[in-house]
């Protein structure tokens, strides 16, 4: 039996191959992602971000339970903080997802940073396609921190949930970060800390200070994962957000806008998978560095140089 | 007189007008930064990187100070967490950094978000060669976080230093971001806090765990930025670093891959904005969208087809 017509079975063995196939880049994981891609598009992707220490893990964990307890079939992807030159992601976050009851039938991936800009959220957007097609119809991502990699996670999602803790200065820091223009739902969590209805007050300021181009007032939920206080009403306002966007039809816009950048990527992608290959081999750029050094080029007209070369092939 | 003289003239407001020229890649900036990178070369570049709160804006102010009393000419850029949706750089760290007693003659560079990954991190490298060859022979890049995009502003450092402060769980957190990996020298800074001599403990015992590689033993400095604690120590790690550097020859290493990354990237940036002109308008992408969203095509296909298109014309 292929390794296909297994996944197609539902062998979960199987997705992990296939997502370790698509996730290193082996040969022909583009042609797999064509086939995967097609049996799929029922997933809804929920996007859990916010600073270290929020905890994201245990929300996503409580929340990916309760999606799972209202029928539906569960993926969680934690996208780990890791060092771009050691290229694996550590075993902490992973190890907290564990206490999803695994009877819930939840399924755990967590990827790490492949060392290279923009490289991680290709990834993470490739590995959805294999979880879209394997069945599951809704996705948790956990991202740490809010770095432009993040960012770009987050911009697959369909509704996003940022999550704080209370202390000083925080609602500060998310809107310096850019967490406010991002944010479907706020969880104030951790809550039963001094100085959370503090935080939730100056979110709503905040938010109400920002010019509202939306029908969507975003919900400020102060919760407890770990005590489990106040998940029922997040949760709520997670399925309240995906029947907005599905009614407005903002869902099919957000979609064909998130198609169009996947498109745009594949070509860059497959752009500098061919340079590398016959333009940029080891001893075209150190001749070229050499002649930078040299101060007989700049990179600039250098880089411009290789450009017409390719183009024009002179 | 020209902008270009004035700038040579040594004028403050040339410097800037070029850099916000190259910043905001307006027409002709490649040619600007080709002309600009063969009269620069002696630039030493220092990151101070770390999590939020860890006092980085103070750590460089001290520093900068310090170089300039040596007789350094110093540059400090701040890299603004923000929006990729606003865009803007926030006036926070700016407005810190303003305590740098303006008769040292540091100038100050903010700069913000390009709105897409790789662009800062770009357009940093780029106002570097600015500054360079404009006859400042010290810089500081201030980043905020530890995402890849300041890890490939960081890439571009001679000498990383990496701002920590006393909290529980830190040092962990400072190892799973990566950040032992990049640091040349760390800044245990507010060691006026409990847990100061716990913190550098830990750092020691873990950088002590790591495979040594090198002949550089990173210091662990304990700082207090505000009240001007230790910053002699750590500014003398900062020369010594140098020297390390210079006498190995690894500088020189450095500086070719930077420049390998750097050729690579301006070649890559050609093509993107010549797909963006020929192939990739508005009309196309809105055609392959919808074909995709009927089911007839994938974002894979689409995206290899349109490379064969750029590639071969067919």
């Amino acid at each position: 039996m292929s390794l296909y017509t297994e996944f197609q079975g539902g062998s979960e063995v199987a997705l992990s191959k296939i997502i370790s196939h698509i996730e290193n880049r082996r040969e022909g994981y583009q042609e797999v992602l064509s086939r995967l891609y097609r049996t799929g598009g029922r997933m809804y992707r929920i996007g859990i971000t916010g600073p270290p220490g929020a905890g994201k893990s245990s929300l996503v964990n409580r929340l990916a339970g309760l999606a799972a307890e209202a029928g539906h079939r569960v993926a969680v992807i934690c996208v780990d903080p890791s060092s771009p030159f050691t290229g694996g992601a550590l075993l902490g976050d992973r190890l907290r997802m564990q206490d999803i009851p695994l009877d819930k039938g939840v399924f755990i991936r967590s990827m790490g940073s492949r060392g290279s800009t923009g490289g991680l959220a290709a990834a993470t957007s490739n590995v959805t396609v294999a979880l879209d097609a394997f069945g599951f119809d809704t996705l948790f991502i956990e991202t740490v921190g809010v770095g432009q990699m993040e960012l770009d996670i987050i911009d697959a999602c369909d509704t996003v949930v940022v999550a704080l803790v209370p202390e000083s200065g925080d609602a500060i820091q998310a809107l310096k970060a850019g967490l406010m223009e991002i944010a479907d739902i706020f969880a104030v969590n951790k809550a039963d800390r001094a100085g959370s209805d503090q935080m939730v007050y100056d979110l709503q300021s905040a938010m109400e200070m920002k010019a509202v181009h939306s029908e969507w007032i975003v919900p400020i939920v102060a919760t407890q994962a770990t005590a489990n206080v106040n998940l029922d009403e997040l949760y709520r306002h997670l399925t309240a957000h995906k029947a907005y966007l599905e009614k407005t039809g903002l869902l099919a816009q957000k979609r064909a806008e998130q198609l169009k950048k996947k498109v745009e990527r594949v070509l860059v992608k497959s752009i500098q998978r061919d340079i590398d290959r016959t333009l940029l081999n080891g001893a075209v750029l150190d001749d070229i560095v050499g002649r930078i050094m040299r101060g007989e080029d700049d990179p600039y007209s250098a880089g411009q140089a290789l450009f017409r070369q390719y183009k024009f092939g002179s």
